[in-house]
């Protein structure tokens, strides 16, 4: 071909991708031609992760309405319900996470972001109640300020998959008093309870007293609490104590430990118990008293946590999403580990 | 077979039923087998058109973190949006139906649920400036107390499709004053204006003073406009006046009518022009001037708004419903006009 020829080539396919780029006439929109209009006005940012997730957003917005042939009055009920979860939203409360946590989605997206290579401590759901106003706490120390609960040691350790102790760890542990409340639930908090920040030592180490953790119902005073009632599904997650562990190169955990017996062991509200997190309290002996300074006979946890690198992590979330992309047929690339279409 | 084979048979019949609606043990729920967990816990209740919309929604919900890898940082972005949206809204803003509105989903409900029959006048968005408290006006009142605006004679009539008068319609109109807001959006608002309900007569007309409509921003310093500006989309809809008709036994209307030659003509930002729905403005003549007792060269509105029966809408709505479901393929029977699966 000549020259001219491919400049015509070239101005025809310049002329085709502004075509392709100009924003749709959007007139006579109808159902079914609303949402190609809508994911093409959405394709106008640089930013090809967020028109990825926009397309997928609204595709599958549309087609729950197309598929449900939403009504009206169904649609304004979800406009009111998500009008009252936004306003029941504090400092301490966060009912939108709640939601995310009762319908699966925070275990799945946490599934997603933390797979475990063989031997890691799996992850757990977050949910609403951690909080940033923990003190950092000794080795040691008692995290909680309630006289009622029954007294429990913790002694743990955190360790990577071969083993080896990991010091310097950050670890947010937080859990109920013996009510069944955080802290922040209390009108009249005044400083945090029931929760601490802790540093592994340099055997991996770190134990503090807290107390035995107690089942309890998640906040259903709101929106999400009326919408289980009205799904006929009950409130309550069994007993646990929530950890988070950060360190640089490592994989952030979220997870928590579950008592073995709780009845709702298996029905856990927001679905986050896993049989490798159920554990057995022990009692505290003689000589573990002695050596913690703590009463002989009270509860004693036990556990040995194991943190994945952060490499290592990438690496395994990555080949799970290209295995995963690849199944639902869908032609991505990833980019900083996150998948946008693959155009080229 | 005797009648203790059809007993045994009826028991395990009763013993499959029982564990296909027993709920799930709810353990180590994976990326693969927290949807079907998930729809099981939450299809316990008596309500199957509730069960049907939950499925749906969790089954969407859960496709899109799957296919999208989601991030953890991006959950939690959409979890701070949704506070945000949920924050701002008040009695006189509902950032929600904002959100519905750009997202193409307020047009999309609409359309589904108010199909019109050839001749019926087509719908349009609500939007989220509709009040309860604007005043039922007399025919030839005035709407507006903007002195800043361009007086506009509105004349109209409303009929069924056989071109019949409807007398005894309900119209609700709202516009935005000359500034380009709605009442509701000026802080020291202390009663309503640029909005108004009439009443059709027996002739089925209805005429009212008011304003030129004017292009304006939708509200766009909350969560909604800073999505849009990251979408690179404008904020603005073409000038438009909406009108919302109401009476027993015909299905109710809501539709705008839009200037021709507006520069957002055919990029409203929440997609509500249709082209029956564009019209042009002419001027009030002498005659005219006289018979309505306005000023002569005032803008004028004429229009012919056709109502549907409810009856001939619902069999239209479900004719269309059961053609898209069984396009989809979806094993579904209608209740109330509602898809709901059919396990028969």
């Amino acid at each position: 071909m000549g020259e001219s020829s491919n400049h015509a080539q070239a101005q025809a396919q310049a002329h085709a991708q502004a075509q392709a780029h100009a924003p749709p006439a959007l007139l006579d929109l109808t159902i079914d031609n609303i949402t190609p209009n809508t994911v093409r006005i959405n394709s106008q940012s640089a930013d090809a992760r967020l028109t990825y997730l926009m397309a997928r957003l609204v595709t599958h917005l549309h087609d729950f309405a197309r598929e449900t042939r939403l009504s009206t009055g169904e649609w304004m009920a979800a406009i009111g319900f998500l009008i009252g979860c936004g306003q029941i939203c504090s400092d301490v409360r966060n009912e939108f996470i709640l939601l995310s946590d009762v319908l699966g989605l925070s275990l799945l997206v946490d599934n997603i972001n933390h797979p475990k290579p063989p031997g890691g401590t799996e992850g757990s759901v977050l949910g609403p109640f951690h909080t940033h106003d923990a003190p950092v706490l000794p080795n040691g120390a008692s995290m909680t300020s309630d006289p009622a609960g029954e007294p429990m040691l913790a002694v743990c350790t955190v360790k990577d998959t071969r083993g080896r102790p990991i010091a310097g760890v950050t670890i947010d542990i937080w859990e109920t008093d013996s009510s069944g409340h955080y802290d922040v639930q209390h009108a009249d908090r005044d400083a945090p309870s029931e929760r601490c920040v802790m540093v592994s030592d340099e055997h991996g180490r770190f134990w503090f007293r807290g107390l035995k953790p107690v089942s309890y119902p998640i906040p259903h005073d709101g929106p999400v609490g009326r919408l289980l009632q009205l799904l006929n599904r009950h409130c309550w997650r069994p007993a646990h104590v929530h950890f988070m562990f950060g360190k640089d190169g490592w994989d952030r955990l979220v997870t928590a430990l579950y008592l073995r017996g709780d009845p709702y062991e298996t029905s856990d509200a927001v679905f986050g118990v896993k049989k490798s997190l159920v554990i057995d309290l022990d009692k505290v002996d003689k000589e573990t008293a002695k050596e913690y300074g703590v009463e002989e006979g009270i509860w004693l946890l036990k556990h040995d946590f194991v943190l994945t690198t952060q490499e290592e992590t990438e690496k395994l979330r990555d080949q799970l999403a290209t295995e995963a992309l690849q199944n639902l047929g869908l032609n991505l690339k990833l980019v900083d580990h996150l998948p946008v279409p693959d155009l080229d």
